[in-house]
């Protein structure tokens, strides 16, 4: 695991020497996390251009930080980038991360850097991979346990807890987000947030969830049929069904992220339905629910091998209901690597 | 519960008048939250210092902010912070949320503002104080529950995952943070991560845990014995629940926050402990597991009325365990409230 964190060190390093920087002061907490391994709400790291890094937290994580991560100097202080800050001849910092309060009181003038560590992220290593095929498992189980006592009656909050306590029972650390379950009407907000709505027959329900395994987030919605299915149902599961298809089809080493974004909306928007898919196909995952790559119609750039990314492409009728289909996948030479897989025919409960 | 948002904002307001500020652009989530009910990845909040309001959001959470907040404007836009800037004249920035990159993108010339509503949030009204009763209450319960089950053999984070799934079982949202188990050695590290050591007779078990409920966290911390309780244990035990004491009999509207940590602290201090307690005895609870006011040595200030905090000292030994004991309670000017209710006799499984 040591030879693990201090290769990412090594790759931060080496864009720090490419843009000539002399030191990176790193204190988003995932970013140290990830280039650490310790997982803590008051810490920092300096990476060298050198890759010699030093990581500082206070007294609450000190002694985690002095055993679970060799290769770096460990100091305890509780203004971490205050005391990391001097260790450096002007360290760069982490703009998009940093408070305007914190740089202020920095001095004010460090150059600000964006993005460097989270574009080092993008590409996952294999144990990250094994962590997410983990999380995406455990999903697939709760799932699994859990839909077929979807019934009539059921409110969407207890819908909701049961996944989220199945998932616990068999081992995530915790969900990886807040559990959606959107049954009725409520499946036409995307983000919808499950309340004691009682499922009732004929209601197609969207559920959106997945477990944190090692840090590492698992995505992944279906929607079911409670009851008889209306043919407008059936008909927005099928396009929606297609488009998530076309969109997992599009993934490649290589290929633009907008391009595989119009792969799913183009199958939408032929349906007349462009003006109800509201959001992006999908995003990257791994130590965020949601981080880069994009997959947005403006979306930049081009997708790498041994990207975990979500497609969800989904069609919202504002008061009648809507349909979402979301798979977790990893972007691979010979094809995607799928690791949700609860079966994606209409469930009919 | 509209009422309850118009009176948070108009006290924003008034501060903002008081300052002279004419608009407060209002980033940070949870503030976005205490000011408009809306629970969002992307939203802010421009408060005007005339009590009205507009509120910024994209697709995704659009329709919720419709229907759930009235009496704000409300606008669809995924640069929410942008739209926003544009509808004040130089509308003041929270310096302690927004990013350097983004107060950047805005021009970097907004006049920083810090802890502005974060003031507001310190003193709760009575929803909020239920919110956390509730939350409380479902922590008491879930180690009720749970805490005789505890036995060797069983691993620290089985013991996790059990209180976690018998709190959401009982109705709580999520835990409100990432639950701590130590066992022997490992209770010196104040924020162990429970793994996999199973717990041994003659260990003592620190948990430390709590409920989120409507958006609000309970927070306690119990200190068990398994099996025989040698004579060290049960005098460090005796001593933190003395300081423990301490530290609540302080808590009063009026107090300085810097004299309850010290009534906990010099019985510490005075069992020759000083240094094997490295962390503030307590801070506020609320919307976010850790905010204002905070208990610590050099704390400033001095408590209002209605304000939920923990007290929580412990004593850590390394190599050989600690101790911690947590409450969260409200000070009231008749003596605080006890929210945590689970006893703090020594319990010996």
């Amino acid at each position: 695991m040591t030879i693990m964190y201090e290769s990412r060190r090594a790759r931060v390093a080496a864009l720090l020497a490419e843009r000539g920087v002399t030191a990176l002061l790193v204190t988003r907490g995932v970013n140290v996390r990830y280039l650490t391994g310790l997982v803590s709400s008051n810490a920092a790291v300096l990476v060298r251009a050198d890759a010699s890094a030093v990581l500082a937290t206070d007294s609450r994580y000190i002694e985690t930080a002095r055993r679970d991560c060799p290769g770096v100097e460990v100091v305890q202080e509780r203004d971490v980038a205050g005391a990391l800050a001097l260790m450096a001849d002007r360290p760069a910092i982490e703009a998009h991360d940093m408070s305007v309060a914190r740089y202020r009181r920095l001095g004010g003038d460090l150059p600000p850097v964006e993005g460097l560590v989270e574009a080092v992220r993008v590409v996952k290593d294999e144990p990250e991979i094994q962590a997410l095929r983990t999380a995406c498992e455990l999903t697939d189980r709760a799932f699994a346990d859990v839909v077929a006592a979807i019934a009539p009656g059921m409110t969407e909050r207890q819908v909701a807890r049961a996944l989220e306590a199945r998932m616990m029972e068999l081992g995530a650390d915790k969900p990886a987000f807040d559990t959606i379950v959107a049954s009725g009407p409520n499946g036409a907000v995307p983000h919808h947030s499950p309340g004691e709505r009682p499922i009732e027959r004929g209601d197609l329900v969207t559920i959106d969830f997945g477990a944190l395994y090692g840090g590492y987030h698992a995505d992944m919605t279906r929607t079911v049929a409670v009851g008889p299915v209306a043919g407008w149902q059936r008909e927005l599961y099928d396009l929606v069904r297609a488009a998530q298809r076309a969109g997992r089809h599009a993934l490649a080493p290589g290929a633009a992220a907008a391009e595989v974004d119009a792969a799913a909306r183009e199958v939408i928007d032929a349906a007349g339905h462009a003006a109800h898919f509201g959001h992006g196909l999908g995003h990257g995952v791994g130590l965020e629910i949601h981080e880069d790559p994009f997959l947005r119609p403006a979306g930049a750039g081009r997708l790498d091998d041994r990207v975990p990314i979500t497609v969800e492409p989904g069609v919202y009728l504002p008061g009648r209901g809507g349909v979402r289909i979301e798979d977790t996948l990893v972007t691979r030479a010979g094809g995607p690597e799928l690791l949700t897989r609860t079966t994606k025919e209409l469930l009919v409960l």
